[in-house]
């Protein structure tokens, strides 16, 4: 007999695995990102971000519990990919007034990749029926795009603060 | 002497040739992602983005002259990452009804690197006074984000579809 194709529930539990692999190396890379940072209110936007990253990561375990899988990460290619640039850029642009700017966009790459992510795994719990793995699920995807759109606001900011001290 | 720090301009600049290298990734993606498409929707909207994706790289082309720069490449790890995965689903999910479903997620996470990073380049591009080349950006912005909103409404179709299709 053949192997029966993989169905929507695989590919639920597959993309969770991806992304709880992704939240726990956002974690590490948070306070670096945080310690990289000259500007006062995006380093608390880092460490603020770092706490609620522990919160998404016990959702995220909720949901495993709910599909009755034990909470497992699978490697993430896109998120080691996101994050080398993030460390390319603390290496380049170390001691440059630019270095904050870089970070909140190395910041916004992680973020909209967790929005498509958790964007998705909600798309799917709907369809599956797994309404209380929605609800964690769409919890978490509003606070990435507060995020999100708290580092647009911080991009503005850091840009032109730049901008005077260099004319200062 | 030490070496002056670099600044915004190269950091635009830098990330300019990032998107450029992912532009030109995502249009010999695209084709794949076509053919793999079972729903006919689905691969219509492939076929729209990937002449949509020549536009957009003729714009990035058009920024590179505005700041007197050769287009050129620089590799981009995002994106690399991003579509090795979606490689990896076409893979895993041959034949399965989930396999459109998982499509989407993949385009969505493109989708979403070229958000933030196209984002970020507008933002940089005002702080610069770039506004020929704000433009250009703004104008792709759109393009991207209308492509996620029509992605998110198939990923709802396509799932639906799959329900449908196991019911029968």
């Amino acid at each position: 007999m053949a192997k029966e194709p993989k169905q929507l529930d695989e590919l639920f539990h597959d993309t969770l695995k991806d992304i709880y692999y992704a939240e726990k190396k956002i974690l590490s890379a948070l306070p670096k990102m945080a310690k990289a940072a000259q500007n006062e209110d995006l380093r608390a936007a880092f460490e603020k971000h770092h706490s609620e990253t522990e919160g998404q990561i016990e959702r995220l375990e909720q949901v495993f519990e709910l599909i009755e899988e034990k909470p497992q990460g699978k490697k993430c290619a896109a998120i080691e990919g996101i994050l080398e640039e993030g460390q390319e850029i603390i290496k380049e642009f170390k001691g440059s007034p630019a270095l904050d700017a870089g970070l909140v966009s190395a910041a916004q790459a992680v973020e909209h990749y967790e929005i498509a992510r958790y964007g998705t795994l909600r798309t799917w719990a709907e369809e599956l029926g797994l309404d209380d793995a929605k609800g964690l699920l769409q919890e978490t995807l509003d606070q990435e795009e507060a995020t999100d759109q708290a580092l647009t606001e911080l991009a503005e900011t850091v840009v032109n603060q730049e901008g005077q001290a260099e004319a200062a």
